[in-house]
């Protein structure tokens, strides 16, 4: 956070330093952490997104608490707290709330790295590539949705005696396909212009789309306590309104966007717009009911149609390099796992759960590779495979889902792995599988 | 800070919808001003930064009061509660506090736009091409910092019986000279490679130096509310012994930096490292007992030796139009110009002060253009007048001593008219004078 203090409020001296020390070495340890763990992930050829989670839960509230989000009431590092408190001159009893007070700037800066991942998201989208496979990509879309959602939920109500809104959220949150992580390994084992690379990269798309207007919908119904047809349906709409419009408007307002920047003299002007037309978004979703994470996506829809997309793409990459880190980091630091502890027979249910979820994750999202029918031969495993991994998508759900309360630790526990074990398993497998069959690679889809 | 509700806490939908709304709709205010007066003003030729803060004046405490920083105590505009509390059924008294409480985030983002601009500020500086204009740079910088303190805090004390603090607060903040104006100027009227630009530049990044260790020890020890010898002295030795490491840094880090860099496999590494170290210099800086922004130039100063500038300057370059948009206007919103509000009578002698500061600083500086010895001729009103805009690096003095609560309101808006009217005249009568000898311009130095 870096010493709000200082532009914050007349205060004692000492706590303006304590307050720069705590945020400035909050970023420090999130970010050696989360480095750290990617780097060595990436050499096992692993998604660098498991090793910021996993440097979250090792620096978090079940690691060795450096970073602990204040509603997860756990205490801070006693060597921390003695390091601030000798080099400020602080009482070491203050260093507890001052960490908690200045907890929510680095909360907000997290929210605005998501915020600019799913406006990077939307827009990379290329929308034309996508028409080719169109039908194929949809069925594919439409069934890696439907099933792991109504697998989960229902089976989670059937077999656990879940509740209602936690059932929902944790289907809903096994609805979401990382397009990152199976673009990326289909790249690198030069993959992504063939059939299947295609059909999953436009089912993983419209799966963006369609989760994120799950989503906004889950948790707007949520916020009420209960869930209605009426206002389901009222939003379901205007969700589906909004993207429709924002798709529209990648078509005929990209061009005004990029009139309007030939006009602009000052410099930074592609971030600034890009920043504005993102708030724009942002508060007209949250205006008419939807979540603001919905209008960034949108957002970042309507300005792939501009011709500026590359400058717009270099000048956000360096905001999702340093505050989604911070977001997918803080998701790991507020995680329970003592309450997937295996070893604690009060535990057992939890983890039977967790292994229900994962097992329906794996099954909804592979027979998702066997919904479409085809003239061509395709290797529908696949197009499962590749439909599987979870990755940020999921974890962003998650995210949502724990801060507004929505489910209960061991059901956060159990998504959290569902998250991790399909992000770790999906590359691994798809490699196995690509790897003996490099004979119909790079075949024109 | 777009929506850290849903990540902060278990809280009422209507109140997390109306964050949402402010926060987002906080950025929209303060960027369509920003931008719409910094376009006004680039078709004028005048700098930028001018815009932001006749921005912030306009949407703040002394003008429409959409921006209203907590501790002005200044009310939100009836409209705008009205509005949020239309869209988001949050009753209307709510909106204030929701308002107030979600500001630190804003303030938070703002400081890290402040640092990544004084880290870029130190990146820039090219120390090897200012060591042949060296002896001339020095002795203007030094006349540059030395006179208009000088003058500055003396005649505050003497003739306006302004107490020490604020008095040394407002001579030092009477020292800096923005490189960034001085810069653009003379490099569209090519006039940067000339011997006078050339000592300007030197001048003004030895200016920042000299500012930033000033700046530092004037804070601290106002955090302690005197002035003692003992303290200056050794905060004057930390201050000088850290820039000396860091430049002694930048000839032996950066290399050692770029190793790293090269060793990193995980995307976004030039950005994330950069971070790194600017938090691991400012960490440093405040453990003894220095401001964290001295940290944050130090770190682009060691950086400006690698072999990456050119990559790490892409990467902050977003950061900083961002974010220091942010903390420029968000000083014009916490101004509160009633007090030199002519009609008044009790504010004339807030005006005789603000009138005896704007003309120390355009003495103060040109003088320091005859400080010089030179065997070669040189425009010394050039030199004098390119030393003169305040721009940026006052206003960071300005934003600095604001919140640490070291100026009188008076004295505030005196500060900011000195900074105003210096960085808009240089520009003016620079223009001015150059464009009647064209003839010299672009001999080499």
């Amino acid at each position: 956070m870096i010493v709000p203090s200082l532009l914050l409020e007349v205060g004692n001296h000492q706590v303006e330093v304590a307050e720069t020390l705590i945020g400035v070495g909050r970023f420090l340890v999130i970010f050696v952490a989360a480095r750290a763990l990617a780097e060595l992930l990436v050499r096992f050829q692993l998604p660098t997104i498991l090793g910021e989670l996993v440097a979250g839960v090792l620096i978090g509230a079940s690691g060795l608490h450096l970073v602990v989000p204040p509603e997860t009431h756990a205490e801070l590092n006693q060597g921390l707290i003695r390091l601030v408190s000798t080099l400020s001159a602080v009482p070491s009893d203050a260093v507890q709330p001052i960490y908690d007070e200045t907890f929510p700037i680095l909360q907000g800066v997290s929210t605005l790295g998501l915020y600019a991942l799913l406006f990077l998201t939307g827009l990379e989208s290329e929308l034309d590539e996508l028409v080719a496979v169109g039908a194929q990509a949809s069925t594919v879309a439409l069934a890696g949705v439907v099933l792991p959602f109504a697998l989960g939920t229902f089976g989670l109500m059937a077999i656990f005696q879940v509740d209602l809104i936690p059932a929902v959220f944790a289907g809903a949150s096994m609805t979401a396909t990382s397009i990152g992580i199976t673009a990326s390994v289909f790249g690198e084992l030069k993959y992504l212009k063939t059939r299947e690379g295609q059909i999953v990269i436009g089912a993983a798309v419209l799966d963006d789309i369609l989760g994120i207007v799950i989503l906004a919908v889950v948790v707007a119904l949520a916020g009420g306590g209960q869930l209605e047809i009426g206002p389901i349906v009222k939003l379901c709409i205007a969700a589906a309104l909004f993207v429709v419009v924002a798709l529209a408007l990648s078509r005929t307002a990209a061009p005004a966007f990029d009139w309007v920047l030939d006009q602009l003299k000052a410099p930074g002007e592609v971030i600034v717009a890009s920043f504005l037309v993102l708030c724009l978004c942002c508060f007209a979703a949250t205006a008419i009911g939807l979540e603001a994470a919905l209008g960034a996506f949108a957002a970042g829809l309507i300005l792939s149609g501009s011709k500026r997309t590359h400058a717009i793409q270099t000048a956000v990459v360096p905001l999702v390099s340093l505050f989604a880190t911070i977001f997918f980091v803080l998701i790991g630091t507020s995680m329970d796992l003592s309450v997937i502890n295996p070893a604690d027979p009060a535990n057992r249910s939890g983890l039977v759960i967790a292994a229900f979820l994962f097992v329906v994750a794996v099954l909804g999202k592979l027979a998702s590779g066997w919904s479409f029918v085809s003239d061509k031969p395709t290797n529908r495993l696949v197009v499962g495979l590749g439909m599987m991994p979870r990755g940020e998508v999921g974890l962003i759900f998650l995210g949502l889902g724990t801060s507004a309360g929505l489910l209960t630790p061991s059901l956060e526990a159990a998504v959290l792995l569902m998250v991790i074990g399909t992000t770790f398993l999906a590359p691994v497998l798809l490699r196995l599988v690509l790897s003996r069959k490099t004979d119909v690679a790079e075949q024109p889809a």
